[in-house]
């Protein structure tokens, strides 16, 4: 069986746990007082161009989101998301168990709007019993989102806008932040993550680490104490050089970016010969998730060779599935899911 | 000025306040550990034919909500609700803050439906990855909702058959409960409501009580340790017994219902009015809100006597408004009310 | 039987319900926004001799505790109080609902000391692992105290320089503060709390009210946002302005200050009675609480008339008592219950 | 720099790595449903000689602490532990942040009593105004606690008695069990553990894991629905299988004990030195913990070459300190330590 459900379904990249070994004898000191902390926070930060950022390593993608959320709001304050965010469905209502409300915007592809945070920003104040309502104080978008999608600069400097001219903060989700930033289409850098957001990560469980997220923080309101919230979440990691290490290596000679359009190349293909067979892309994207509808009888046939997501039934014949790359996708599996797909849709 | 825009801008029924009086020489133990309250939870409990049922008396509705679901929820368990319920959108996040998230249904008359309830509940079942999502457990309702509209007793029956099935506790807020058990149209009672719920309230402030939510729980798993839960949201009024005093005078003769049917037939009155005058009524129900559409000049000549609440704009020359009656609006203000609007549009 | 257990066993002073009833036909706007409640935040101001201050009508103490403390802490903050701090053992863990933590310090008498509290504080600053440790940020102390002890000026003019000095908040609970304020040793002003603390409050509950606590901000880190976290918490009055018409009656004419002096005098002459038949007092203080200690047989006697709080068991023949005054202890009451004493210890 | 500091400043024992290098190009499902865990979960319930037992992974001590409370209680219990309980002093208020106090009982040596859960739990029921005080209802000790002692099999019989008689969870956190359950005057099983509490825990980070806790439930009250809370609260691992096979290891073979008995006879040896020496063993145990105090000259001059935690000042020359052994420990760096130390002890 090959799997292409999601893009953790390996332990790491090669260079991660030979880097592991290789310091394994050593004497560290514990919570990400270390040298593989400070080294990998003094990397993402030269790669930010931004020497005052405050650099944290957290294990998980909810864990980091419900940190950075507890730590930045206030009880009554609310974070505004896209009705898919991954805090709003996929996290077991672990902001709210923060004491937040997620406040759900529509969306067909994963992305919100900076008119649609102006609206709904300006309809809290414009309300006359707005202390009656959650106050939207951050609003939370992923890059890429969990559709593969991607915002471009332009969109996210007029998100970033529209979050100053209503004092709400920007939170970028990256838990598959490598995937957005080596995508053909991409136009975003890290630099530029830093200065239109006040908080975002850069995911490492799901691009190439054992686990990992790091997370750079711009606003120094959310700064403050920070480590007290980790710790107080359950999120600072006793041994916190195994974190620092990981992100050592992956930003060691472009290693992270290097991974990610590796898989976004295999994800391309995939998109090219579905398209050839004259399947649907329910999403366009140039990330390492690859959103199609396939008729059941061919599923059933592929499946016994090849894992995928199931993403929503269609009809009664058809169902919406996701497949996933990453760095430690062979080519010749992505060729064996191609050809099998080519062959299958040919005898159907 | 007369007020139409809440049924909350008096003190209390006349009767109400010439209870306290009289019983404000005595001597009482505090908590809500007194005869008042006693007496009160038996009238209660005698409307609903039900002798194990438990009543509490809270002041005011978010705090019931809040307390409720509290009391009610595991940390991970969420509460499904109308996108327009209060606990969704008028209450500050006070259900988020107690570590609950809100499902929200699409709505168009306030209401939700059994097969909406069954399908959140299904799709939680059949999702793989259910427990990266808040498991559904209760379901909120309103009797009437925020739009006036009210639950039939086969709806209701419905609903509670869909929890049932499901494991949900049902809690209906009933914070102008009396308005829909005296509607024109009403066919539900309190043993309906004792019946096919696990908990609903009766709401007082709105209805003829100076502040006042009388608790009914059947569900003895919500009920346990309950007094607890209400001392620790700050719920536990120390002199309790002003709360039963009330709903000892509202249940007495019938008052809740008598003064409840007077506001409906005023209410009544005036959406004859409208309908005559040719404007829309938003949503159709016989309780104690009126939603309308009216152009702004008509509004702008009309609230310089009367007030109401603005509902949203539906377009640059006309708004939607609700207008409130209650226990305590006099009929010949509700009659100049009528008479002005047939003015200002016989001169507009 | 008469009443000396607690105090507030009697619904309110009769000014209080006579102005109630006098504006009971008034239409006034909800939710505090009412001419009553401006008028009473003017007097307290005006008696705080501060007019930049934020009044706030709350319902009740355990409420306006968990209020005011999950407004003015982030997440990681601890709250440093009394070993028997009213949030600390009598509201049901209300305070750590909020997700804080309450900081214990050993007191004999219900006070804590400007040096326990800088203590605390610098130990968290010295330790090296601080992060790992809840961060002591506000002070709570009540006055009069748990016990019925009161802090001098001098005593609050040092805590406050504590707090000052480690960047804690300074909060006073004054659920009870008419009777510290008119204490035969009291030498503390309005002004002095206003000036010296954060936030306090002064109890309406146990001084006359109904119900009702009537908050005095001067942080305005704590004041942003505070009717958010009112709403939230579920404490904002439908009809707020019984809140504030009952303190716009105790503030009138000195009432507060008149029934408190009068609650005083009765508890002295409790304490005299006692001390001359030779049973300790417990506590020193001139306050309307009077703890002693009487033997089991005295007791028995005494509760066929009179009710008391047991305070705890001393040994198998004596047990630890409290006897509370208030505006509503009749004279001949008292006297009756120092005669009964006083036969009682005679005949035994 | 040798470190004695503490037992987590090594990555992990060289068999867990070795291990985890050998199943590095597997591919697994995410979350914890993988074989290396159920695996584990075998071994773990084998050990324990109880096959309903239900066994989960998490990353760390805090995050597992505040998963298992979250999920055991509702929201007015409250947990008793210890005055030194990791959970009162060194989790930056954790629990709290759950919604739940800890409730505090003097200790000496890190233990409490079942006399202490006794007393504490009858207090509150024979508290009239009990519901005014969080309830008890979890019981939390460590084994080895805080300060390296132990309960015996005996004490563990009377806390567990304690904790059934009064309807009270026995919650053990055991992330230094291997040194507890391999010390030489041990007399307690994992069985007992299993038959004796609700949940305890196996601590992996400290004992030989890069990180990981197995925590092992009992009681299926506990049980239902864990996986929510601890996808909520940011504690379910993407590649769960890093946790599985980690204990894996641990189980195979008796490692989790070899090693903690092998840091166990060090701490002996350093104990038997610093008697010799003449120094006061603060704490008796026979597990990793070894604490002493020390004049400040001896300090001065060990902390060049060796590194301690210091425990807190005992006069202005003498310093109370924690030295740690571990797996990792080399018998020659013990040496060192007790070598200098009987050196600068005969030149001071």
């Amino acid at each position: 069986m090959r799997l292409f459900h999601n893009d953790y379904n390996e332990m790491c990249h090669p260079a991660v746990l030979r880097y592991l070994q290789e310091i394994s004898s050593r004497q560290m000191d514990g919570y990400g007082d270390d040298d593989c902390c400070s080294s990998a926070a003094e990397r993402i930060k030269a790669l930010c161009e931004n020497d005052s950022l405050s650099v944290h390593f957290l294990v998980g993608g909810t864990q980091t989101n419900l940190t950075v959320i507890a730590a930045a709001l206030r009880p009554h304050q609310a974070v505004i998301g896209a009705e898919s965010a991954h805090i709003q469905v996929h996290e077991t209502g672990a902001v709210e168990a923060t004491g937040h409300k997620v406040l759900s915007l529509p969306s067909a592809d994963g992305k919100i709007t900076a008119e649609q945070i102006r609206n709904t920003a300006q309809a809290h104040l414009d309300d006359v019993t707005h202390e009656h309502i959650a106050q939207p104080k951050m609003v939370y978008i992923s890059q890429p989102t969990e559709l593969g999608t991607t915002y471009s600069l332009a969109e996210l400097e007029q998100i970033s806008q529209a979050c100053k001219q209503y004092g709400l903060y920007l939170f970028v989700d990256g838990a598959r932040l490598g995937y957005a930033l080596s995508a053909a289409d991409n136009d975003v850098t890290l630099q530029d993550l830093a200065n239109l957001t006040d908080v975002f990560y850069i995911g490492g469980t799901k691009v190439g680490a054992m686990f990992g997220e790091a997370v750079v923080i711009s606003n120094t309101a959310i700064t403050e104490d920070f480590r007290y919230i980790i710790k107080q979440r359950g999120g600072m990691l006793a041994k916190g050089w195994l974190l620092g290490a990981q992100f050592e290596v992956l930003f060691k000679d472009g290693l992270y970016f290097e991974i990610s359009k590796y898989a976004n190349r295999l994800a391309d293909k995939l998109r090219d010969t579905l398209v050839e067979l004259g399947y649907p892309i329910l999403v366009q994207c140039r990330t390492n998730q690859v959103f199609t509808v396939l008729p059941n009888t061919v599923l059933q046939k592929l499946e016994k060779e090849f894992s995928y997501a199931p993403w929503g039934t269609v009809d009664d014949n058809h169902t919406a599935v996701r497949f996933c790359t990453s760095w430690a996708t062979m080519e010749d599996s992505l060729d064996a899911l191609c050809d099998a797909l080519t062959k299958i849709t040919a005898n159907s």
